[in-house]
């Protein structure tokens, strides 16, 4: 007999609820179904034999020191390559401005940490990434979402916004975007949008999170400058990754941003973990300057270019009148709209019970989610489960009855 | 010019502070100075030789599932070669019912996620592992210390104590301890005393959490069954750590609890940073489950045992009258004790200056600390180091003059 430990969980405990996403992981232990769920990297995207180069050097070399406990703002040397990394992304940084993360999602969490006391207004896309509510809701923030559409966020109405909120004598904490190959949406932020945000940033003293995990994923058009690089005052604070570009689960993320900012932040990892696992920070570092990842990133650039044409033309060929999907130019997503009266998160145990998920839209909004929309992930799945699990979603929009699998299982 | 953040920060980022020990880092960098500070193990103490086989492993097999995004209450071959590691220990432990974090640090702070309130009462030792207040006072419990002797925490004050709560209504959240090889004293629990803690737990219905990471460091004397194994209630969660018997930089810990508790934890996690680093752990779970670490920990054992006596004997022959010092039968740590007049704490720029340094007690007290203890670690420093670290710890206490190598670095 366990004892009951209810009475004694936190309030902000009680409310906890598992996202949408991670939820969906209990379908997709199932190897039949066909997950278009995940914001998981395709395994042939793993850099194997670059891998092997470093471990390698990492065991031949006296590697004693990266086995030891490390600085909390990350390994010097790691922080050094990022310095150079973002440079090259036309990026004036300082390595001192770096912290590493377990993760860009642990960067979310510190952000949440850092800056929110319960009611303060923290700004997002409509539609935006559902991990910045998994990471800063416990803070309790008053969620302000600003309208999207084809070019990123309407920088209009943000203005609208930012001035009514400083009439009242309001200022947002910060505003966080995904601005390149967004996630959910794949929609990439036009130049003059990235522009106008950086002016609005100065204009209204409000700091903005540029999350840039797939900038190197662009496999179409040219390279737009990221927001940080536009920056001449020091309010956006830029966040990358390494789950993309070489493999989650070293889990080495970071931030670049103001001193001060990466100070607190390193001030409130310490007593969240100490520091980030030397051991892949030490694999990033050499990933990164021995130049394998320059040379691994076209192959996932291919790869995913390929993935997403196989997607798009299996929608094209078996999703029903009135339904559409963007047009991504890189990324993971793909965003998927249907008819409005059709809710997709109710649709989707159906889809399921067919062999085939994907994730609702409705989590990616905050407050009054728009009901018809779906994220789909082109990268993960083999190119024949893409052409087999997309017309199955087609026919279940089109409520085509047919047999379940879950009814095929039961006993006639 | 960097923007002023400052009005941004949350309230709690004001009143983030550095801990002593973190702080200690800044003396450390200077390599001419001995450190007794810091927790580390000794380099030599490193498996290296069986990270070489544990990485040829992991290279040559297919390894790609263990580079993707994982669950995130860990991987679960981990999860199931912890719970028979824990068998081993005496404790009925099951997979499920475990958590991997990025250290064990991070189930520290989970735990304060999970369970508190502001104002909620966590109770620990007087006094105790500082990395409790790091990782849980962002939840502003109401800090309740316990004295302790040389048999670990005093369970008759804590019994009074509990039952004076009761009285109020009150109910502690959780009670924390160390009870083999304490850090920062080095003194182990005797079996009375946790037998009686398990009885107290139940009475008062009262979570334990006993962390326990250097639980495989003993070399003298025979083992004392964890408070876990003496448990029939489930009321004790157990916490260990691969930092003292692998490494440090891969950041593995995990706790042991109710199933109920287990899950809030993971749900919590999975908005802090979605995972452990997948591949630290795939690397303990080999060192686990190829019988390396069970070969490995005898020398970290003779290592140790051997730092502790070179660190007895030169405390011994070099510390003035009115000094003691525990005698740790394990661990990494020893606690001594100096004149009541002198605070540890005003003296530390002194013995830095000097080329010494050490943690001064304060930092491990809730509320009101005792001035005059410091907490030496004897894993870390070479022989050599010892012997001439703690005579010079030694004169500084004496109060001798000399010259300072600060002084001699001024030009006269």
């Amino acid at each position: 007999m366990a004892p009951n430990l209810e009475p004694l969980f936190a309030q902000r405990t009680k409310l906890l609820k598992a996202s949408d996403v991670r939820e969906l992981l209990k379908y997709s232990q199932d190897p039949t179904v066909i997950s278009f769920g995940g914001g998981l990297p395709n395994p042939e995207a793993f850099p194997l034999e670059d891998l092997k180069v470093v471990f390698e050097e990492l065991l031949h070399e006296d590697n004693t020191p990266s086995l030891q406990y490390g600085p909390t703002p990350g390994d010097p040397l790691l922080k050094r390559a990022l310095a150079t990394m973002l440079a090259g992304r036309g990026i004036p940084a300082n390595a001192d401005q770096i912290i590493v993360t377990h993760g860009a999602q642990q960067a979310l969490e510190l952000f949440g940490r850092v800056f929110l006391d319960p009611g303060d207004i923290a700004m997002v896309t409509q539609p935006t990434y559902l991990g910045i509510f998994t990471a800063i809701s416990v803070y309790e923030p008053d969620y302000h979402g600003v309208p999207t559409d084809d070019e990123g966020i309407l920088t209009d109405v943000l203005e609208e916004e930012l001035r009514a909120l400083a009439m009242d004598h309001l200022r947002p904490k910060f505003l966080y975007v995904v601005p390149t190959f967004h996630n959910p949406t794949g929609v990439t932020m036009s130049l003059r949008r990235r522009r106008a945000l950086v002016d609005l940033a100065a204009e209204y003293e409000v700091p903005i999170i540029e999350d840039d995990p797939y900038y190197d994923l662009r496999f179409e058009g040219d390279t737009i400058p990221p927001i940080a690089s536009l920056d001449k005052e020091g309010w956006v604070i830029y966040l990358g990754s390494f789950s993309k570009i070489l493999a989650p689960a070293f889990r080495i993320g970071f931030a670049h941003g103001p001193l001060d900012l990466v100070n607190k932040m390193a001030l409130a990892k310490q007593g969240v973990d100490l520091f980030t696992n030397g051991f892949g920070q030490r694999v990033a570092e050499r990933y990164l300057s021995l130049g394998l990842m320059k040379r691994h990133i076209p192959k996932i650039r291919k790869l995913y270019r390929h993935k997403r044409d196989v997607m798009t033309e299996a929608l094209e060929e078996s999703w029903p009148e009135g339904t559409s999907w963007t047009h991504p130019k890189g990324g993971m997503f793909l965003w998927a709209t249907v008819d409005p009266a059709v809710d997709t998160r109710a649709l989707l145990p159906k889809a399921a019970a067919k062999g085939v998920i994907y994730v609702a839209g409705h989590a990616f909004y905050a407050g009054e989610p728009e009901i018809n929309h779906m994220r789909l992930n082109f990268s993960y799945s083999s190119d024949e489960a893409i052409r087999k699990g997309i017309p199955l979603l087609g026919s279940v929009l089109r409520g085509e009855g047919g047999e379940s699998r879950l009814e095929e299982a039961v006993p006639k």
